[in-house]
């Protein structure tokens, strides 16, 4: 196509300008093309189809310069990085009930206090990380902060730590939300409960997979729902206590454990357990940038509103079960019985049940947010693959949303998709790396002393000692309850990606070209040898190429049978006069090896030559052929890759061709 | 190296004659060279590892010009063609009473006037394939016999149906000799029955890898210590019977089968089922090129013996077991019982019931002999994929010998390796080719009317007509015990063939190259692209071989960030000047599919030129190394195939290099 433009001469209005035309490129500048959406349709009717499915289910390609447009409000943030935060709530009180029934019903006394000194704890790592968001508006995750401040070796401690842990946010987010279900309709799904997860964290990865606004949109109703629900929950319990007439559960059979003394190591495992209500924290600080601006502002807000409404609903939970005579079971849930005996077993009590599971299995959307975004970063910088690293269509991550997916799924399926038996592999991560965030603030002040860094020093040192404290509890308290399965889980990740740093750079210190090296021109000529079975098409195809490459072209042909040998290279000579044939006789019948031992040999004698090995290949038209035919080609190509001065190519042979 | 010639001037007594110096080839002639072993040898050490291995198991390579000392003398040509049919002896009296039992007890009446209508069959056939062998002294196989003289649909029909009869043979005759062992030590290997047959499925593929000799000398032995102590059984049994005091089988539980009324059908079926015993006759027609020299008269001599001694051993056991009183049992098999009764439980019997499962399981090995080289003569008429045709190292059909073990422990496995459940199946394919080729064979004398063709068409006359009523006989009364699957087999296996030869068929149709065509002089010329991810040593290489190749070169880098483009732009040329550099902007991130097109375009823009495209390629130095980089290369190469005028080809770089 030749587009027109005004000319220059009187009378001569437009003069045509030769620019090559495509559907699929726009010429901006000379030697600059943009690809056009076309571009990347695939040339097959059978991947044209997949693709269009694909976008039926994911939506259009996202170009980059949309990115902009997928910035969230306050609104929706709270509902996509706090869900996990929020969530944690239904089942930390149970986890801390749990511990404390080993010995008895009346340690339950306990269970208030320890749920007050839990959110101290969140109070602390609330306020530390307000400090954080505002000294890292770009985004200040853990693996960041600690990087940048302590070292490369604590970032890694502090990206594995978060790596597991959003593992098991999805696992134990979802079985828990699993499990408010099998509570309202118990019996009906107890069979299928490790199904039903699986199911649940395949929907949440393509809803990621389709990108953030709509996971924003998507989220934000059950978000609240949950919320409402558990403030009238907690307002109505406090009411009727209020009334004289305080709810009581009713008709549960507790779980049956091990009975074990009140002690100070139980009470610490039961604090540990709870603790589990803290885990999501660190999700807002991570996703500043996908705040709407001003991002760092909006998300301190983001930060305060969710640490609040944690507090409440936590402590209220726990005071609640206290009042009511809640009693972990292994067929219902203690937020279902404070349901059932708060609202009675109506509509109301189905709504908590059915928010619960709509934020539970939404928590794990945090990690899906965070896990991949927080991969992106270590494989940018060399640590982890780099596909996870690359923005798929629709701007997602892709790989690390689907690996994310099969490894919860894996967790779940390990444990049987039971909560209490993933509580206690949980949290421990968080701890890790809050702890490494909040030392590596404690340095950036002090090397930073900006304005009022003393007093942000303070603070940051103050959360740094608490949760490396309650760090210290965990690995003690929960070292046998499968704790050792993390202390070893971190390390081996850090190790990986230490080892896959190390190749990536040895690549490029490999590869890498000085900057005043200035190539010149070419000072060597090229060969070319054309592996001939018979005389046939593809094979004359190929020796028609191998004549435009060069003047010095062999043709060789491997032979069981000397007889047949010798009448090919009759016709050959007749028919394709010029070219040298060479017979390799193969007494052992072996067609491969010889061939490649005669390439190589003769490529030894080209000395600074270039040779080239051109394959005639035979498109096999469909998997049946596949089968029918040898592939010795590739036997061929694979044997002399890499082999100084000798270029294997393939010329298919199409029969339009 | 140089060798050296006498020379032709005085004083001059010996001149150097260049010639490369090979440790791989010997040259023969201008234009011939001669692989030696050396050239077998893998390139690297861990395949020459493998390599050592496999020749410490199999022995070293063989040439084809030591294939005749592979020849087999009378006798062991009687143990290796002929184990199948004299081993069916151990199986085919039970089977007869295993089908009567339905009639009660006083049905094994019938069982040696059966028996001697199966005798006589055999007769018929054994005279008639001495017609054949005299016909075909280059292996008058069913296939070949209805191929040349029925055409070619009937001898597909002969060689599906022998084909599927091959794996039935090795899979009832293995489970039938573990079956004689665990008669012998009940109780003791009941639970893995399928696995100890797999095994010695296994150990039969390995002999016949390592070729035929050495199979006639192993195979040898047990065959004739079982005919020797068949022989014994029946001849003491005789004597006993003779003094008045005839064996008596005891303490066996019969097996419970559902009762029928004795009717013809039920008879019928016994017949067919007994028709067990003749199974494996066909084998030594087949092979008569692997009998030493006159092959067609020792092959007819080793084929006589062998029917005499089938058919005694047959009939000897059916009327033995009349007299003992035998009764098929789960637990241990009619041959074991009359062991016992006969010798009693001592040194005798256990020879007996080893020397059973030898020869069952050499048996195996006839099907080992004639699947692969019925397997290579369908592929060498393009029915089977080409790879049956390929001779490995040791002279042996490498994919036949594999395919058969591996199909009939597949078969074995799904029956629960009972021979009673693989009977019904077994045999309709043998009487089916055995039909076909009588029929042949009548066709054959007809056209030929060579000396004594009247009485030798009358002979295959009177053996195509038993044949074929045996054959209906059998399709009849087995139908619906399992015989519609064979009856659905074959003809998908037909289908499958011809298929595969239509396929072949046409690549040689398209490729062909008529005879009065001359290849001239070129007439193109060549513009080389190589694609760009950024300045490094592979990327200089792959352009330095771009420049040798043409003075048309350009390079492509497709970027996302086009800073980073741009960037790399001046570096580029600035380094590399005189290569023109054009970016392709990609705000969709994809990289290989807008290169792809690109490049298409190139190439349709080079009208007759022919485009080249060079991948720089880094090597990955290990498994780790290939998971951390995308292969793009192969998805470009993939999508390129095929192009007319477009070749890809890799440049690879190594650090050597």
């Amino acid at each position: 196509m030749s587009s027109a433009r005004p000319g220059r001469r009187p009378g001569d209005r437009r003069v045509a300008v030769d620019r090559p035309a495509s559907p699929y490129f726009q010429h901006v500048s000379p030697g600059v093309v943009v690809a056009r959406p076309a571009a990347l349709e695939p040339g097959d009717a059978f991947a044209r189809g997949v693709a269009r499915l694909r976008r039926f289910a994911f939506g259009r390609p996202l170009a980059n310069s949309e990115e902009a447009g997928e910035r969230l409000t306050k609104v929706k943030a709270l509902a996509v990085f706090s869900s996990d935060n929020l969530s944690s709530v239904a089942y930390a009180t149970e986890a801390i009930l749990f511990t404390l029934l080993a010995a008895g019903t009346q340690a339950f006394a306990y269970a208030t206090p320890i749920s007050i000194l839990i959110v101290s704890v969140l109070g602390i790592i609330v306020i530390s990380y307000r400090q954080t968001i505002r000294a890292y508006p770009n985004g200040g995750g853990s693996y960041i902060v600690a990087r940048e401040n302590l070292g490369a070796g604590a970032g890694l401690v502090a990206a594995a730590a978060l790596m597991t842990d959003y593992v098991l946010t999805v696992s134990v987010s979802v079985a828990a939300g699993v499990a408010a279900i099998t509570s309202a309709f118990p019996g009906v799904f107890d069979d299928v409960r490790v199904e039903i997860s699986a199911v649940a964290i395949l929907a949440v990865m393509l809803v990621n997979l389709r990108g953030v606004r709509e996971s924003g949109t998507i989220f934000a109703i059950p978000t609240y729902v949950f919320v409402i629900s558990m403030l009238a929950l907690i307002g109505v319990g406090m009411i009727r206590t209020a009334l004289g007439d305080p709810p009581q559960v009713s008709g549960v059979t507790g779980v049956a454990v091990p009975a074990e003394t009140l002690g100070i190591l139980l009470l610490m495992r039961a604090f540990a357990d709870g603790c589990s209500a803290i885990t999501g924290v660190e999700a807002v600080s991570n996703g500043v940038p996908a705040f709407r601006s001003p991002e760092s502002v909006n998300a301190r807000t983001t930060l305060l509103v969710m640490g609040v409404l944690v507090g409440v609903m936590f402590l209220g939970t726990s005071w609640l079960a206290g009042i009511a005579g809640a009693l972990p079971s292994s067929s219902e849930t203690v937020l279902s019985e404070l349901g059932r005996a708060v609202f009675g077993p109506g509509l109301l009590y189905y709504v908590l049940q059915l928010a619960t599971m709509g934020i539970l299995i939404l928590a794990a959307n945090t990690a899906f947010a965070d896990f991949p975004r927080l991969s992106s970063l270590l494989a940018r910088d060399g640590y982890m693959p780099s596909r996870f690293a690359f923005r798929g269509e629709r701007l997602a991550f892709t790989t690390g949303i689907v690996a994310l997916a099969g490894l919860s799924i894996l967790v779940l399926a390990a444990f049987g998709g039971r909560v209490e038996a993933l509580i206690p592999l949980y949290a421990i991560g968080v701890f890790t790396s809050i702890t490494l965030s909040q030392a590596g603030m404690v340095r950036h002040w002090w090397a930073s002393r900006d304005d009022g860094w003393r007093r942000s020093l303070t603070i940051n040192g103050v959360g740094a000692i608490a949760t490396g404290i309650v760090t210290v509890v965990f690995a003690v308290a929960k070292f046998a309850l499968g704790a050792w399965l993390i202390v070893i889980v971190i390390p081996v990740l850090v190790a990986a990606m230490l080892m896959i740093q190390r190749r990536y750079e040895r690549r490029r210190v490999q590869t890498a070209v000085r900057e005043e090296v200035v190539i010149g021109p070419p000072t060597r000529s090229q060969r070319v040898i054309v592996p001939v079975a018979d005389l046939t098409r593809d094979v004359i195809q190929a020796l028609k190429f191998a004549r435009t490459m060069s003047d010095d072209v062999t043709a060789v042909h491997v032979t069981i049978d000397p007889e047949r040998g010798a009448e090919l290279r009759a016709r050959f000579e007749r028919q394709v006069p010029g070219i040298p044939f060479v017979i390799i006789e193969s007494p052992y019948r072996s067609l491969v090896r010889p061939l490649v031992r005669y390439l190589e040999e003769a490529a030894g004698r080209a000395g600074d030559d270039v040779v080239v090995v051109l394959l005639p290949v035979y498109l096999a038209p469909g998997p049946v052929e596949r089968f029918l035919y040898n592939d010795n080609g590739r036997r061929i190509r694979d044997a002399l890759l890499g082999r100084p001065n000798v270029l294997v190519a393939d010329v298919p042979y199409r029969r339009a061709a």
